[in-house]
């Protein structure tokens, strides 16, 4: 896991994720470092690196993704704060989920809101020091 | 159908979807009234006006939840050409659903990127005269 | 394919689905005879004949199950029909597949009621004997 | 947010939900204002008050279409108990949910069932007071 | 339940359950016994026992649609034991997990993974006599 | 599009896909490049090379996946000719689909069943030399 592929991911990884990255890829290495590897490599390494999209419309567009889908409340807990570390506000990052109401329906829309919520909350209480 | 929401729903709609907006609304009308005057007074009335985010990035994050989704082709080809109408590239409209995969996988993704190929092979018979 | 279930769920079968039943249980049947076993037997058979719920009632909570699918159109098609046997007016058909938007959201929504416009073209051409 | 629509979609949604519904729209609210007044206007204020389908089978329909999400829980939970209010037994409740089994699989039904128990057993602790 | 295919299906559920297949019936029974009945029945009942496909290999293809689901968490967990008990290894489960991110993307296999390394926990705490 | 991990994912391909693999590449390659890349490098090359399970094995794994999506079938056609190149015969892939039915319910599994029906006709067209 040192390839020149792995290394551009992480570097990636932790530009939306930050301090963060490096331990979200040691908790998936401990079960499985294959599983680690192509997490790094292949959205980090070969698709968020190529730009033509900026990082805060990527993130977005991860949002909406990931709210839509309804199941994906883990992981959209680390684009929420990949989104705001890329720039997108806060009231972007709910605008998004607004909208894909329309695309997906209160249920899931819902659970992407109290998502949201719970890392406002914890971002609120990281500033404070708590 | 004439109250204030359905007329600024209509006008948005207009301003995504080009001409084809009121063809759309009509094909709904014919079978469920109820159902086309939600469609243009929800999604276009109440939630595409908020500001906050501008049409492109909207769009972008559309496509992103119609190539997760798997099975909405339909509305999928209505926003490749929203996207396009608001200002996106092809290249963006591409960039986003390959980004997707990381997030639904190929097979939904491959069904999104056949779907933007029908699409940009349509719009180019129609700027052809064809 | 002669037990007492397979029988009772045949029976059930063709009152949900009228003459098309037998027709639909070969087709399955050439491919696996397993397969149309148990869809004869399990949801027809062991399900739909429980009571608690009258035959109207199970037709629409299938009618919204399919429709948040998005992708079961084949399925929609049959059940549409269905339920209109089955004592529900092509009114409420469509309001159930109206009030699904909210769970979720246009695209499924809107395939199914692209599947009830067709359903019921069908149905008016066959009682105009075409 | 004390629009018409809001009001009569407050109105109807207290119907379903009880007096839980000012508590559930407040939660919304504190997070999103915009999400709140569509939550209560849309589902509530224009699809439920439309008559065609009485509560009682409109509420069962709904809880079909939170079955075969898989990860509507939450949504879920709320529902079962409009369901309840609008005059279904707990025993149509189940049986809506294993009707789901044919079209979603038992592990979609499964989540739901447990849901149902959950709710089920905290009403019981409601009614003896605890 | 205690027809010639529930005792069958039920014996079918503990080889690939181990000693947890009874209590898992009677929890499910609690709260509907034609759930429970439907439950051993239909899936360990009618299909498990066909052959064709030995019981590993059924398993580990159980594991990748539970997978690809992203919901199915609790059945995942119950099924990651049975594929171990039908001889799959704990490597097995990991890389079928992993291929399945070509199919549904990081989100639900991340969840699928985080989910086989807690079974894998409590298999080494029981184990360990924990 | 010629590093090592490209040509080893494209001969993987070649032998789960037959000759068909370099067409698909082609028709993927002609609207993105970059999609194409991916296909071929991350399952392919990453993922499916990995021993540890046979390719028979996966290839009945990924029919299960693409079953339950319900909205995978013009993958799920192409995985069902790579079933049967890697050693699956055909009664194995449709008690694949028939064992989803548990996971999926009917509507997916019947769409699965349909598709394998139409992938064997071509097979048996393709060679009858029609």
């Amino acid at each position: 896991m040192s390839s020149r592929r792995f290394l551009k991911g992480l570097q990636e990884m932790r530009k939306h994720l930050g301090p963060e990255a490096d331990d979200y890829v040691e908790r998936i290495k401990a079960i499985s470092p294959a599983f680690a590897q192509v997490n790094v490599e292949f959205p980090f390494g070969d698709l968020y690196t190529r730009g033509i999209l900026d990082d805060r419309v990527r993130e977005l567009c991860t949002l909406a993704a990931l709210t839509v889908q309804g199941f994906a409340l883990p992981e959209l807990r680390i684009h929420i704060r990949a989104a705001l570390n890329c720039g997108a506000s806060r009231t972007e990052v709910i605008e998004v989920i607004t909208q894909m109401i329309a695309y997906c329906g209160f249920p899931a829309a819902t659970n992407a809101l109290m998502c949201a919520r719970d890392v406002f909350e914890e971002l609120d209480a990281e500033e404070q020091g708590v």
